[in-house]
Formats: C-alpha cells, sequence, structure tokens
C-alpha cells in the first residue's frame, strides 16, 4: 500500500464551503438545528452522496457515512468525527475542522482503496454546543433519553427541542431510540482544534490529548448591606465586594495549591442594588473550575469555598455557595494516545501529551470505546469567536495523523 | 415671649398625611412632577391655606410659604424646608421631614404670634433627587435655567421636563425666571435625617453639619483578554477581574490614606462578554468618591487611579477611567453651627459636628446666604429605602432645634 495523505486542498475547500452556512464577518452562527445548521446538512449528504457514499441520520440528528469492507460490515468500527454547530457568532474550525476532516478520511479510504479490516464510520455529532443539551448528539448514543425528558428539553430561545426536530421533518419518535450497541465501536477518534495557546507556546505541532478535564460550578454570594455611598463612614460598610475582591484575587494561588492543571474562572459577576451611589448589599459570581481528576475537582471546590468564607469573614460578610453538580473528568485510552504519538512523529511532526480544558463529545464516546483526541494549534488560543484561526499547514497536518491513526485502527 | 416648641403629635400625624401619596407597603414612590407629587402638592396648598396662610409656585416648581411681619416684608427673609419628591421605592422621612418640619415652624409662628423682625419663608425645592436634574430646584434658584437647557433636560424614563411642566398646567416660558435676587435671603436652614448611622452609634441626639461633601466619580475599565475558562492556564490568562478584585479590596486603604471622612465607593461592576465558562475581556467598575475638601477629593481621585494602574500593572491589563467632573463641597455657615450647637444644648440635646455625605439642596442656598443643617439619626443608617425611620422623639426635637434657630434668625 502505497503513503495515503489526505487532499490539503480539498479539505481546505470543503472547510470553506461548509463555512458558508451561517456565515458572519469572519465566523459563522450555525447554531443547532438552525436554518444555517439545516443548509449545512443538506450541503453536506450532497457532498457524500457526490462520492459515492451513503449519509443516514439517526432520531436525534447524529449523522454517519460508513466504509466498510465487504465480509466485515457488521463488525466494530472505527469512529471519527466531530460536529458542525457552532457557538452564537462562533468560528470556523470548532467542530467543522474534525467533521471535515473525517469526511476527508473516508473519502481518501475509498479512493485509496485501503484495504480494511472493519468499518471506519464518519460521525457528525448533533448539537455538541449545547444549545438545548450539553453534548445532545453523542450523550443520545450512549443512553437513549426518555420521552418526557426529550419533550421537555428546551433551546437557547426557550423553543422545544422535539418542536426542532418535527419542524424539520424529522421522526421525532425515534428520537429516544439513539442508544448504540455495546462493543459496535471498535475505536474512537477526533481531531479538533485545541482553542487554547498551549501547542502555540510550546511550539508543539500535535496535542495528544491525555483527559478532557471534569468540571464543577456554582454561584457564591457575598452578602453584606446596602448603605449611602455617601453617608456610610468606610468603617462602618459591609461592603460585598471587598470580600469578593478578596477571593477573586487569589484565584491563582488557590488553584496552584490544588494541581497545575487546575483553572478557576469567575466569568459573571454582577451586584444588588447595583446603584452608583450605594454600597452593594450583595456580589453574585458565576464560577467555572476544572482539573483532570475528580478528587482535584472536589478539592478545588472545598478550597473556593474556604478562601470565599474567609474573605467573608474578614469583613462581616454572610457567604453561600450554590453548586453545580460535578462532570466526571474523562480520561482517554493510554493505547490510543501511544498511537496518535507515533503516528505524528511518523510523519515528522513534534506532539506534545496535554489534557483537554474543553468538554467535547469525545467525553460520552469513551464511555463506549477506547478514544483518543488529537489537537492542532489555535492562533492566539481564540476559540468561540469569530477570531478563531488555525494555519491551513496545521489543518492539512492534524488532519493527515488522524487519516494515519484510522488506517492503523482499521486496518490492523 | 413664652416658650414656644412645635405640636409634636400634629407634626407626625402630617408627616404620615404626607405619605399616603405614593405610599408602597412601608415607603413612598412619589418621584418628582409624578401623580403622587402632584396629590401631594395640592394637598400641601390646602394644609397651608387652612392655616391662614398662602402657597406661591415658581416657574419649576418651588413652593413657598411666607410669613412676615408688618413693615419689614421686603427684608431679607430667613428661609427654611425641604424636599417631597422621593426617590423610586423611597422611605418617608427623605425631605420629607425637613418640608413638614417647616410647614410646622410657620404655624407656630403664626399661632404664637411670635414678634420676628423679618420674614420667615418656607420652601419645598422641587426635584431634589434629582429625576431631572441633580438638585433641580435649588440649581434653578441660584442660576436660571437657559432655554434651551430646560428644552433638554430629560427624567429617568428619558420624557422632557418641559412636558411634565407643561402637563401641570405650569407656566413653561416662567421656568427660566426662577432665580432669587442677591441679598433677599438673609439665611437658610434644612433639618434632615442623617442618611447614615454616625449619630446612632454615636449616641448623639443631633447632628450640626459643618460641610457638604464634594463628589467625585467615573468608570475605571480593566482590560484584560477573553480566553477559554477550560482551555486558557492560570498563568497564560489577564484575567481584568484580578486586577479589579485587588483593587476593590485595597479602598479602604486608600481612602484611609487621604483623611478620616475620605468614602469611595463601586456601586456598580460588570464584565464582559460574560459568559459562565469565559475569562471576561473587561471589567467595569463605577466608582463614587466623597471629601469634606475639594483638594481631598482630587487627591483621592489620583489615589484611585494610581492603585488601579498598578494592580493592572501587575497583571498584563490595562485600564482606563473616565471621570466625572468634581462637585465642590460646601461648607457650611460657621455662625450658623454655632447658634445651632447652642439652642440644641439649651433644649438639652447632645449634638455632634458632622459632614453631610449626601448631598442636599443646602449646598446650592450656601451660595445665597449662610446657611445649616440639622441632622436627627436614622434608624440602622436606613435611607433611600422603605427601611428608611427615625423615632418621633428624634423628630419633635429636631423640629425644635429648627424652630429655635428659625425665631433667633428672625427676631434678632
Amino acid at each position: 500500500m502505497k503513503d495515503v495523505t489526505v487532499d490539503g486542498s480539498r479539505l481546505r475547500s470543503t472547510l470553506e464551503e461548509l463555512a458558508r452556512f451561517g456565515a458572519t464577518a469572519s465566523g459563522v452562527s450555525r447554531t443547532s438545528f438552525s436554518a444555517a445548521d439545516a443548509e449545512a446538512r443538506a450541503w453536506l449528504r450532497a457532498e457524500v452522496e457526490a462520492s459515492g457514499l451513503s449519509l443516514r441520520t439517526d432520531g436525534i440528528g447524529n449523522l454517519f457515512v460508513t466504509v466498510a469492507p465487504a465480509g466485515a460490515t457488521d463488525a466494530p468500527a472505527v469512529w471519527t468525527g466531530s460536529h458542525i454547530d457552532s457557538v452564537p457568532d462562533g468560528g470556523r474550525f470548532d467542530g467543522a475542522l474534525g467533521s471535515m476532516a473525517a469526511l476527508e478520511v473516508v473519502r481518501r479510504l475509498t479512493e485509496a482503496d485501503v484495504p480494511l479490516r472493519r468499518p471506519v464510520t464518519m460521525v457528525v455529532f448533533a448539537d455538541e454546543e449545547g444549545c438545548y443539551h450539553h453534548l445532545l448528539g453523542s450523550t443520545a448514543l450512549v443512553r437513549p433519553f426518555p420521552p418526557d425528558e426529550l419533550a421537555a428539553l428546551r433551546g437557547r430561545d426557550d423553543d422545544l427541542l422535539v418542536d426542532a426536530l418535527g419542524g424539520l421533518g424529522w421522526d421525532v419518535a425515534a428520537a429516544g431510540r439513539t442508544a448504540v450497541p455495546a462493543g459496535s465501536v471498535h475505536a474512537f477518534v477526533e481531531l479538533h482544534i485545541e482553542q487554547g495557546a498551549v501547542l502555540e507556546t510550546s511550539s508543539a505541532d500535535i496535542g495528544v490529548v491525555t483527559s478532557i478535564v471534569g468540571m464543577g460550578g456554582g454561584r457564591l454570594e457575598f452578602t453584606g448591606r446596602a448603605d449611602h455611598a455617601g453617608t456610610t463612614p468606610m468603617a462602618m460598610r459591609r461592603d460585598p465586594l471587598r470580600g469578593a475582591g478578596e477571593f477573586l484575587a487569589q484565584l491563582p494561588d488557590i488553584t496552584a495549591s490544588i494541581s497545575e492543571t487546575a483553572v478557576a474562572t469567575c466569568g459573571i459577576i454582577g451586584v444588588e442594588p447595583g446603584g452608583a451611589n450605594v454600597v452593594p448589599a450583595l456580589a453574585r459570581l458565576q464560577l467555572d473550575f476544572r482539573d483532570v481528576r475528580r478528587e482535584a475537582i472536589e478539592d478545588l471546590e472545598t478550597a473556593l469555598v474556604a478562601a470565599a468564607s474567609d474573605a467573608a469573614g474578614r469583613h462581616g460578610l454572610e457567604v453561600t455557595h450554590t453548586r453545580d453538580s460535578i462532570t466526571d473528568p474523562a480520561p482517554l485510552d493510554s493505547g490510543l494516545q501511544d498511537l496518535i504519538e507515533s503516528v505524528a512523529a511518523g510523519r515528522g511532526h513534534s506532539t506534545r501529551l496535554m489534557p483537554s480544558g474543553a468538554g467535547h463529545d469525545a467525553q460520552n464516546m469513551s464511555r463506549l470505546a477506547p478514544t483518543g483526541m488529537i489537537f492542532i494549534p489555535s492562533t492566539g488560543g481564540r476559540s468561540h469567536s469569530p477570531a478563531e484561526h488555525s494555519s491551513w499547514a496545521d489543518v492539512e497536518a492534524g488532519a493527515n495523523v488522524l487519516l494515519g491513526t484510522v488506517i492503523a485502527l482499521a486496518t490492523r
């Protein structure tokens, strides 16, 4: 078998074609089950069929394209893919890269007549960005959604998922029957942009993902007392922003006390009553914290709440913590990490083992089969923004590592 | 002349009557030129006329009731009064106390036939709470509003002041002709609730105001970089809340470095883009800072901006400061301070010299005539809230100190 590589210029033009659907000035707004998403799905079907392949849609909107060797059509398949929905005002690479690279993989396997021993399936997961449910499509593969849960799922605009699916002409009854049989997946590999700046900063070509971090979250409320900003001497105040300020300034020290990989973020803050001349009565902070081990996330939560409590205690404030349940970290398959590293090294690319700080469908797939993820650098670490970008050289390099990994998994 | 005192039970019932207009569960919402304000004005006119006095309204809605001795009707008058408009969802004492106590003063002067040497004028200033313009009514006494400035004044609901005045049937053309002739006011004295907890904490009965603090304000914007909350290691972040947090925690030290009277408040804070899983790009803080001397306010502003700049510099952030112009402090008349202290001491009340941290119409009146202010304790320091309260004993004590001060000013 001669060396098989992706067609870099075709991959680029496919990605550029996809970016027409929901295009913004320099990114895309292609949220799940929107008109732009429907147009992209129709375009993708035509692309697949033009390659002599066929596309199947399951009840929740996951798309599948399978290339199977004669005589082994029912063998456990090697899956690869990602998603084509975006966040509102998002970028052109998140999800699109892994999806279009998977299309390139099944095209090249067919064109090059690669001697497969088991099927290879391209998958496009529905609603990865969680307009209706966090990682909707891959969750539906791991466990079916009961009809009543499905009927209650609402989107960002408060519309019902079942209305969105019905409006697209789908069989809503089939939406609860999407679970994949145990043992039907041989392995899953996903190519994705890093969405951070670790690879760029460390000048590594390819990130080999060791685990997808777990996360906790919740709301901290510092309560003090509203006072007139002019008539209340500083020493008589119980200003919740004093405690909140100390807490925010400590975040890097708190995470460093847990591990090198721990992160904690306050992405939303507000005060009540919120008048220019009123000392606030309440400061509300939305927290997001992550790490690669569940115990570390639990320790991080404990440390954050303790620090908030200490800061509150120093200044006569009360603090309450409303916690979200912790999402478990998903360790990825070590054998697949080795394989990806070998394939990348064999093509001359430097690699870096790293956790994924963002959630991906791969964390659900890791419950079905050995799972691996391949990262390429994100320019400036930008993501979920029109500024999201990766170089075409990195796109091609990543797709070739994906292709090589899939071939290794499907031919041995 | 026998000892003249206010009728405490009448004062209480007058305050309770006034509280019917715009009544909320335990406070009032009686914003300027609202229906509730108009009803309160009509009720006040009837009260005044029932006492055999007459009420005059100027072009901007200031109300006047004058008691003048025969032969001295044109002499410079002793003024006393406050305002009857409230903040939205405000309390029943702010402004109402000084207005109804002034009504009690002119009633008692008449009833007791006090031998005045000059007129005494009760004044109710329009729109003290600044729905249309900060201290609208008293500002219009110091300088007339030019027609074009007047035509442009808009309220909290974006309505035009001239429409509000026209809707009440007033002569809008007269609104620009409200300035009081120099020399027509002999002195001004205002009774008010403290709106803070200094008197309550120090167990003083009466506050004698030394000056009305000046204030500065503005907006601080810490700019960093938006990053994915999961994929960006702590050390690679430029999180504006880290700098803002350090700054907020320093506020008490910064004010203490300026003076004992300096205060600084962040009453509004927000971040952009404001996503739970996004490190903010921008943190915006609204500042309010006050002190009794203009130089101290300028020094405070310099120290605040320097601290913000230092915090920003430590964490790779930029900071910009959009400043509001500084309102000058208004020192009150020292002779009037002595007089108020003597009158209070003569009635057995303990006094405390103190600045007013809140703005009052008295700061405008101090540009027209020697001005004094009398404070009574606010329970728990509450104000601008339905929880605003002062005891009826303190209300009567304050009104008697006001009456005694006015008599001393008007009979000697």
